[in-house]
């Protein structure tokens, strides 16, 4: 998911575009113009860091200095400077909130992927984290980002990344086996056919069919276990992936795992995620009040 | 917040956008163009409805019959039909997760806020719930509509929407009397004047300096009362309105309360909202499958 | 009013746009690229400098070196040299025209906004000058920015800026007094609620049903003495703004002043503007021609 | 400068998002949705309609219906109703400033245009009275199609539109003679060619140089007659069309035209057009207060 | 590649809007408001059909009726009416261009890519034709699909669509193995992995490496046979789809199919596709010819 | 044609967007951050240069150092390198596809055109070669750019450009000296009047009737010839140009030229031009390999 910078730059403006109106009221009634500041942003909880790319890329199309103390990945504690600013006062206390909410939902999403990924290392599984499709409106981007830099998979970004037939499809074309054989016949080469199934022998059928992944749609463990039992008793299990989804969290996720299946996708992670506390300090506020007055 | 249809519909066809890419590979395969649809989305569980008017919009700017089972603010129960919507199959298929993911997170944030407005009015305060600026980066308009049709309050739109001079903008200035004062010789007389303190004593500064809303900073129901308190004796209660802003959660938002602040912000109300669980399902696909057929 | 440079860009840039078409065909045609060239901005009559700011964006943004002989609020003579740019020559003479609209335009409402303000504050009247949502359309930046560096009152910036009840309000909801008890209910505590009124009694009114801000729509200046008077009487002067609007100008201005109104607002500042009279010279023309013959 | 509905749509909408913000706080607070209201657009004072076509465009789009009272270009007198609208209360009440700042500049641009055209037509004169680039900047198409309906002439529309030669041009290529040269050389044939030439001598220059079009910049009326005799003299009148430009008024238009010029042109008319005034006003208002009531 | 009409119906305008510029001068010239035309869009030369769906879009957005008298992918000959149009005459000759241009482009796509497809299945060939990203600049859609119509495949959509390791890739982490092992542990399960190969020696160790398609770079038919038995002799054939890429033409294609590659790619498609002759003709202009005389 | 780089590089940004979706996940995958390239464009076939402009810009508006080996307009052979590239080597590698398909579409149409026009030029004739409206939808720009650098005419830019009469137009208008003369009477001045005619007496007609330009549609070299005649007899041709246009080729366009038209207008060139071969190559690969392990 490279985006070159000009391409990010424009997606993040647009946020600080809708925040700021017709201007910021306050900043330029309280701060000269001119005046320079130097500001840091600082972790109020420990977690993964995540949005550190965007936050640089949003600060320098500012004209503003940013310095990462720390790479996108990587853990912080609660404490931690992630990132140096230094550049004109009003553009940064103009910007401080739409960067806070950037970097603090990336570095919660990412913070909570990286926690169900290292559960199930910790086990020994290989189990892959995937998000859905289920994020903010129009966020799909920066959602799907943070998940991959805490360890999960991205899963499809748009509608035209793979084929996934969930149950509306099937209901309206009759069977999954249908479903499977129309995809293949005319989706191009360099797409993946992944159904939804919603039993064992729907599971069955749809690898029969040429599958190349199946969603097990809100099967329990159990369910699950017996889905994978039954495909490898068809020798079908090496030639399909198997994704588990629907109400999978961190209390169960072992057990879907220990299911076999080779994906675990969690909606919440990016529907439902919670924001990291961080804040925005000036750090040289005695010298710019100096400076101020001397305007 | 209210916009005219065509207005909201850019946002909202934005949104859609993102998520198809260069179009929907999986509905372009199993169904036939042209073949119509009705469609329910069904609550998997209780809340207050947000987003009613935003899904109505969408859907008939794609030329889709929709007819709205519940109003914004309503609550429903789990199994409860939303809304009803009939029209172009592909068009429908293609739609449903933006408009699940929109109804979804705005019913989530109305059920959160309508959860602690309840909580107030049932220990009979009339505390206002404010949310913040801490929203999902670009969704301000979706955040705090959905606060507000929850009962709480959309607090500052945007940066143009009223001052708000915050720890760093005191710093950069002197004292919260300085800027105050300087707000009130250059603001528009259609703006108030908000100031965060961090201290009892900054709060008497403030209202004596002119404000016209005090915000307590990261202040204990305790230290609430107190400000409370100073402000009542020096007669400078009634020039203000006084809110809380900091840590306040469903476990101490009443002591805030009986503290006597006016208003209670909440940031994770929009930052780290929970999506309603719901659905859309096909409701004659059977007609459809027979449709699919004879074309 | 501050937007960061990046922000203010991008609108600047969606004029030139315009202008250009598909390319400057004259510019192409007789100077060769690469050509520098230096020219300055200068004063065919003297005013009040406004769109200073704005132009240093829009040139440093095309990649040409600016320097403001004049900050944004400043006076100027007939002559003066407000602005020196250097650069490509073909950059410079496509962008002329758009620039001198831009800063002739502020220029024009900054002058005649400074010339009001000051027959007040020479007949010793604090009251305040404010513009209306009368701007060009599309223009209620530039418009309303200078304004307030003339000396002048923003106020609305937009639709969500503040709760402002006219006539067409009040006739569908019954009375003033319900309009501004619904508004009050209703609307963020961080808006204020203005109420547009016909009668001396609707004044009243409005001040007692806790609006903020009373605007008197078209009342002669003895008219408008009368209802501060009634408000005095009824100690309600000293809970509201009062705000003159229609038909004030040059001639009558000190009358609604002396009526002890607080604030005078004027819709022909923007939406009947004069321009003022400048020009783009290019000062180092013998050493292209030179240069030009080179190539 | 016929542009198909959808188009000029996108443009006016865009005039409605900036006035909007995030919505319109008055009118969701006091007219209950779903509301349908009826009003008119009337005339405060007398003028030539224009922005009729844009008003009828902007209202359907929001789903409203309209009904012109008079045409783009027809006159009307203080009090005439010059549209009828009926449709959504909300809609109606949040364009209303948008829709009468559109119809108001043009139809003052308009108004203004035809008094001029009917001083020369009155003096039996043909000479053309035409705009030029000098419109409220991003405003070309609006300010240019009032003056072509006042019955005056666009000029050029963008920098692509048609060659002309300014003065720094000149300067930058070292005689007018060359740069019509060259201009020829390399211009397409479907373009003309125009100069600005601040002498006698130039105007002839120019001429034999093959322009279409001379400038006269800044020529007093006595001047201009002698250019015009100047090209009379060396047969060479007919080849051009003369155009006079700089410090034109209604005071001294019929000056120029008797000099013997083809086209005058008057920056003034669009960047210090004065607006006329109009207001909407809802006549059924009686109705929808009982229907309020109803909700 | 489905999308809804109405984000289509954006991409059509964007194209209507860049040749309108500020207006059509002809049609507003020649043509009365308000006059309705029919027309008929008739094939100058045999072809198949495409870009059929985005013209009724674009005609339906503009409020114009539009029949289609054939479907995408079906054959026409010289004179065959494709579509009948009926709606406003100025809308209709202003779109002209515009529509042409977007049937034409895309009928000549497919008519060539279904030349080619026949051209295999002729010699009972199941070869896939495939497109390239050598498309016209940000006409990736349009012409991507007109391929599809001519029963070609897209390949990748856009650069998120697969991962396509390409020589420099190579170049650059080492080997094709280095690569092919990286890319398995990053990318997400739902995309597939191609890697274009300059040996024989590289198919077999992309082969190995795992990767799901390998891409003959510029291999002779000799070249790809000798590749494709290679793998075979490994056992490696069933595990990868094989595809040809470099200098493939109509000439050769039948022997690259022979050599048993699964897939050829052809850029030329769309980067040198040849428009087919299409004119719109009015059909009904003696009608209105004489409703433009009473007008 | 100028267009400031500021203005342009937002066109090409746009093609890039749309072939990234939502990031390039191959190079993202293979090439670490921060990795430093050198790379060179390389031609594979010989040709005209042109697009080289849009490629610094694109370049560096990517934050990429560029250095054109070749300027828009000069010849290279194969082999020749154009463009040398240093900087980010993800943001090389993404941008790689479509900074060549603009380069080969635009030298690909610059090639064609040169190569008619230096037909002419060595059979001694000035003919004009022009481009006309059939260009790829929405390439406008591009299109007509590079049949201007090949030594071609751009003819109308946009529909706003110049009048053109087509048999449409004059269908409904009932004659063509009827069509010339409402062109006259309402068109500005700054505008040329051309007329598409379908016969020798419609060729006159429109000559006498004031057309500054007449278009002989689908006329045969001899009946153009004879048309030609037709006008001289008449001592008509010195006041108007002619253009010939329809189905002229390379074979052809002599006799055209012969035939005396000042013009010949190919569809062709624009319409279904064929882009010449062009590569991107890492010139320092090495270099990068072991960069790339240190990392």
């Amino acid at each position: 998911m490279f985006l070159p910078k000009k391409i990010l730059e424009e997606k993040l403006l647009a946020f600080l575009k809708e925040d700021l109106g017709l201007g910021d009221v306050t900043t330029n009634t309280i701060v000269a113009p001119g005046v320079k500041v130097e500001a840091a942003v600082v972790a109020k909880e420990a977690g993964v860091a995540a949005g550190m790319e965007e936050a640089l890329i949003l600060l320098e199309s500012l004209n503003l200095k940013a310095k990462a103390k720390i790479s996108d990945g990587e853990e912080f504690r609660r404490g931690s400077v992630l990132l140096e600013i230094a550049g004109d006062a009003r553009t940064i206390l103009s910007t401080e909130r739409v960067l806070l909410n950037v970097l603090s939902r990336m570095s919660g999403i990412a913070t909570q992927t990286r926690k169900l990924v290292e559960k199930l290392r910790d086990a020994n599984f290989r189990t892959v984290v995937a998000s859905t499709r289920k994020t903010a409106p129009g966020l799909a981007y920066f959602d799907k980002k943070a998940v991959k830099i805490g360890g999960g998979d991205t899963h499809r970004l748009h509608l035209d990344s793979m084929v996934l037939i969930k149950d509306n499809h099937i209901a309206v074309i009759g069977s999954v086996a249908e479903a499977v054989k129309k995809a293949r016949e005319t989706v191009s080469f360099s797409q993946k056919i992944e159904v939804e199934v919603s039993s064992v022998e729907e599971a069955v059928e749809a690898a029969e069919a040429g599958a190349d992944i199946i969603m097990l749609d809100n099967f329990s463990p159990a369910q699950a276990k017996k889905a994978i039992k039954a495909l490898e008793k068809r020798k079908l299990r090496k030639k399909v992936l198997v994704e588990a989804s629907g109400g999978i969290n961190e209390d169960n996720i072992l057990k879907y795992a220990s299911a076999g299946v080779d994906i675990v996708s969690i909606g919440a992670l990016t529907h439902s995620s919670r924001s990291l506390d961080m804040s925005l300090e000036v750090t040289d506020a005695a010298k710019i009040f100096s400076a101020q007055k001397r305007t």
